[in-house]
């Protein structure tokens, strides 16, 4: 695993070089390694967000597993 | 890398490994591997989504590079 440092020096989960290839995907010829360290902060971020309403959701079911109803469940909040 | 495959079977970008750590991040003590599969596909489809608007900014002004300044622009639409 790579470990890539947000602009702000914190230590990151996804890798730069993953959030590169899905800019990639999106059409770009080029990405700057800011552009990756920007998305890839917005996405883990907002992966953050969904995951703590989930765990809450989880522990609300009497559940230690977060499983993939309650994911879902938050998205259609 | 590692290769994940999404729930319908697609080659994805991120790593389950990734996500399962996003979400023990948020307090999980434990993430089914769907869950974690879920959450990418949310993730990465978002990311694209993003990307795909930056990629058309960068063009606007001129360039192949998609920059920090481009991802900052979709977010603040």
């Amino acid at each position: 695993m790579f470990i890539s440092e947000s602009l702000f020096g914190e230590v990151m989960i996804l890798a730069k070089a993953s959030i590169d290839k899905i800019i990639r995907k999106a059409g770009a010829a080029r990405v700057s390694s800011e552009a990756a360290l920007r998305l890839a902060q917005v996405l883990e971020d907002e992966g953050v967000e969904i995951a703590k309403e989930a765990v809450e959701l989880a522990e609300h079911a009497g559940r230690k597993t977060v499983k993939r109803e309650d994911i879902r469940m938050v998205l259609e909040q």
